[in-house]
């Protein structure tokens, strides 16, 4: 009963498709996922010497997500299962690399099945917000507003996402400046402080 | 950390929010749910005479599911879980009404967290197909296709949705004509067979 997307049909209507995430681990034999190691995520941690000595250790799976490949229209959605793996960098909770939508103002809804967390937001008028994750949150990012998942637990942290298909991907402006906010580990606690690398 | 989406917005930027939907019954405490109650839904099933039979013991709820009120522009998304009890009307299992979207090329994306059933799909060019939900299943609705949840089982089929805000419905279609489909129990299994109704 599972079909892949089909990513040559653009501009023609797509036909019904299928696919399985567990709701145990958000995994699926099916869809395709991209896997985000440490290494690809240099400076974005605030400790960079922590940063190193876990690198040196091993190239650890950070966090890992599905891409269908669904035609880029408006009319389209794109969607799957992000999992976030738990541990820290220095004080810092394993997290996404977190992006703005190339389309601004399109938004993005995060059911969590499994874990616990937050997300973390901000917009381009420097408001910005954190919404926590456990089993059961539904998490409305509206549009305008970057996105970063952050494992504050013990377990991974799965949500399913859906987002319109052509809201595309601004990886760089995170890439460059960070988030005004980061999210650390403070009296055994989550907390948002100032990101000291913060442009 | 809950907030209501306000429907007071429209045209104006949303602010982060979040609701809790219950993982093992699809309800929530903070979003309203509708409710539809079999005596909504006369005419929609093909045995008449069991329908009437059943609504006159009690006007049982066969469905509920979730209005946010999100404002309706093309870059918010709608979401909620839509909950299908367990129930026949004569062979034909408990379903939703279905609907088309006004902006036919919309899309929509169930992710199934309990129960059992199916959804049933057809666009305008008579193209229909049938796609299988469990525990973990996502289907994909493309944009012109009806779409209408059915409990093949025992339990709640339980599913979480998102479509783009400004999809709009449109019930009438489906309340006039029908689904070129319906989905009875033969021989202990569902089978998809012709609407005897269908016009
Ligand atoms: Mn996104
Ligand atoms: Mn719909």
């Amino acid at each position: 009963m599972t079909t892949q997307a089909n990513n040559g049909n653009a501009g023609h209507p797509l036909a019904p498709f299928s696919h399985y995430f567990s709701l145990n681990n958000g995994l699926s034999d099916t869809a395709p996922s991209l896997k985000r190691y440490l290494s690809k995520m240099a400076g974005m941690y605030a400790d960079d010497a922590a940063f190193r000595e876990r690198l040196q250790r091993e190239d650890t799976l950070v966090y890992e997500f599905h891409e269908l490949g669904v035609p880029e229209a408006a009319g389209n959605l794109a969607f799957g299962t992000s999992i976030v793996y738990p541990g820290k960098i220095g004080d810092e909770y394993f997290m996404t690399k977190g992006h703005f939508h190339t389309i601004l103002d399109t938004s993005e809804v995060y059911y969590c099945i499994g874990g616990k967390g937050l997300m973390l937001m901000e917009n381009p008028e420097g408001e910005w917000d954190v919404r926590e994750f456990s089993p059961g949150t539904a998490v409305y990012v509206p549009g305008r507003y970057a996105h970063r998942s952050i494992n504050t637990g013990h377990e991974p942290l799965i949500t399913f996402y859906v987002f319109r298909a052509d809201a595309g991907h601004d990886y760089g402006t995170i890439e460059t400046k960070g988030f005004r906010k980061i999210v650390v580990e403070q009296d055994g606690r989550p907390a948002a402080i100032d990101n000291p690398k913060w442009k």
